[in-house]
């Protein structure tokens, strides 16, 4: 693919996204075309339906991907479609055809990434992802290139915009989840259907990609643990605020000797941990290397405006590479001496809320049932209640223990006759 | 130059930084090969004095400058000797003979940089300098490539550890200011001679840096408005935590219209600015860009191995080129449109405490003047004395003004019978 035309780009998608794309390289096409020294522009772009009116040019429009994918002048394909199917079957079609592809799609990018990436580099060509994770925030460029001196002890996350906004609303404003929600999708930072949202499903594709290129170990969407945000209760926030923390969905990547864990779930988090600072739709990704330390990256983790922010700087990155006919700077190399490891084996510490019978005797056979699963207990609040609650409620705090002890004593728990009910159950993440 | 017999690096300096980056290029030397595909190593390292005894491998060593910048084996030279003189001419001497240089030298990158991009680019080469700002923390890299589609709006930074330790140390212990100095320096914080630092020297090389690269205008050392933190007082603090800010050495390069501000001096930040919470030794750097919104780099900004971190990333990076033969991906194009804006078209608000006689129509005077000078109060503290106390203490919170108009104000403060003495002035800089 020679560059003597320039960057010729086709587009595949013009929803909001796409459009801003379109946009800002069309208003910035002298400029990006000054500092590359050739020209740049959108050739073509892929709308399914003609007769909707949009801000855009309308002549580049196609509804047929052919007319991208067979165009050999076209050398840099922006998949911004979503979703698993057709987008990734465009892009392997592209990448066949010799063509470089950007693209902002995670499930592509956690479902087929390293299928993706080897394809590429049989073609001599490359595929960029930066916008696929955390919108503009600028993160797969920094584990590619500017960490890669450094063995990744930890990835700690906040990289779903729409559970931060519900759960910053919950603590701020001690609103139940339901009603947050509500708020969120009025405001449209949750969707119609906030499923892959509150389910931790999208941030799980996020972790697998950047677990991926931090360990250098495949980790593929099914190997996330994963739990949502749908079971906290404005409780737990009281509580986490007594305590000094903040509840938030927090996606872990964590090297324990020769194994990885990866998991999403809801966590607490000391206060004085910056992430614990992170609201709204915020993201904000901490990463911990050998040598650099601990770096915290913040930004806004979606949008048209940085996700074309992310898209519009791969391109440029490309076209540098294009212009002198080489790819592939970064190559992925997998470590094989590490391991994904199961949930069962992670050891957190845990917040642990309980109704129980208001009775002698009831503190002592919980702690013994913790004791019996090798759970040493860190602090415990019991409130005083009224004479005619029939309940008490007990908040333990635990030291470290191991997820399959722990599952146990809960088991052991719900049998008990003094437990009435597990009003939750929250990992405890520090800044360590 | 080629790339048959790999990356074979000269190190100029084996201090602190030196030894780190010769551990951890011996240390690494399978894995990195492995990701390049091509050997590398380290062949000699210039010392001034051969006898002192080192952790490294001796016989690598050597004291003369040619035996490096005149070997034609020798593709890459890591400059870590600091300082202004000789690393510049060194610098200047291995791009001149073709060879790749990747430097941690603030100074020579603040007063020189242009200069050394511009020269590289002549012969065919590159200059890196990750290192010469903020540590490990990806900067340099961000701006160059990650935010390239953006126009910057501001930077506002924390980019010195040794001044905001000590303004940590302040805030949080209600320590004076050269105790809190003194504790720097004994926990190698500070240097012996720490006027760099204090005065804010440091931080206007690293800020003329990334301002450079930032708005694409040439930003030299004098031209960034300095303030140093040694007139800062604990009563300041106590303010600062009453009125609810952080206080902070912040370089702020900002773009009002067709022009920028560069200015590096204590600044009251309001504790919901993420920057607010960069505290001890830690690096903040919180970029505006009309795309990508608000972004936060966070990191430790200093000490050998965050700074290998970046030397080693940066001799990664630019192997990539040089075994694809290579250079200059991304080129520097100054934007002529901007120019620099003068200190005293600044506009901010002010925190202003004075020392003032304690009797009637004190306040009314110091309202007029303020009136006078098209300066509007926010608000005002002004706390009980005893009757024993000939002074009281106001202090005074304005809108946003102009540098110019409370220059004149503070001048006519001084001259007035009112005003026994003017306290401090610091200014306030928003999340905004």
């Amino acid at each position: 693919m020679s560059n003597r035309d320039g960057i010729v780009i086709g587009l595949l998608g013009v929803g909001t996204i796409g459009s801003s794309v379109m946009r800002i390289i069309g208003e910035r096409q002298r400029i990006i075309s000054e500092r590359l020294g050739c020209p740049i522009y959108i050739k073509k772009a892929l709308v399914r339906d003609l007769d909707r009116s949009r801000d855009v040019d309308m002549s580049r429009l196609t509804t047929s991907v052919a007319d991208i994918l067979d165009d050999p002048e076209i050398n840099v394909v922006i998949e911004v479609l979503g979703g698993e199917n057709p987008a990734h079957e465009y892009i392997a079609r592209a990448i066949a055809r010799g063509k470089y592809v950007v693209t902002a799609n995670k499930e592509v990018m956690a479902k087929h990434g390293l299928e993706l990436l080897h394809q590429a580099r049989e073609n001599g060509v490359d595929i960029y992802f930066e916008a696929s994770v955390g919108g503009g925030i600028p993160l797969i460029g920094p584990f590619r290139q500017d960490l890669a001196a450094n063995e990744i002890v930890s990835i700690k996350a906040i990289i779903n915009g729409t559970t931060n906004y519900i759960l910053t609303r919950m603590a701020q404003s001690g609103t139940e989840f339901g009603a947050a929600l509500r708020q969120a999708q009025e405001l449209g930072y949750a969707e119609p259907d906030p499923t892959n949202d509150i389910q931790a499903t999208d941030a799980a594709y996020k972790l697998a990609i950047l677990a991926t290129l931090a360990f250098r170990v495949p980790v593929r969407p099914p190997d996330v643990y994963r739990e949502g945000i749908d079971r906290l209760h404005p409780r737990d926030f009281q509580y986490a605020r007594e305590l000094g923390y903040a509840i938030k969905l927090l996606a872990i990547a964590k090297r324990i000797g020769d194994g990885v864990e990866v998991r999403v779930h809801p966590a607490f988090l000391p206060n004085d941990f910056l992430l614990a600072q992170v609201n709204d739709v915020y993201n904000g990704v901490h990463v911990e290397g050998d040598l650099v330390g601990k770096v915290l990256f913040y930004g806004q983790g979606a949008g048209p405006a940085p996700t074309s922010s992310a898209i519009v700087a791969d391109v440029i990155d490309l076209a540098q590479d294009l212009q002198k006919g080489v790819a592939n700077r970064s190559v992925f190399k997998p470590n094989s001496a590490l391991a994904l490891l199961p949930m069962e084996a992670v050891r957190t510490r845990y917040y642990l809320r309980l109704q129980v019978a208001d009775r002698p005797g009831v503190l002592a056979q919980i702690a013994k049932i913790c004791g019996d699963n090798d759970i040493s207990i860190a602090s415990v609040i019991q409130k005083e209640v009224s004479d005619l609650a029939p309940f008490a409620e007990i908040v333990i705090m635990t030291h470290a223990a191991r997820e399959d002890h722990m599952r146990a004593a809960l088991v052991a728990m719900r049998l008990s006759s003094s437990v009435k009910e597990i009003g939750n159950f929250i990992r405890v993440e520090g800044n360590d």
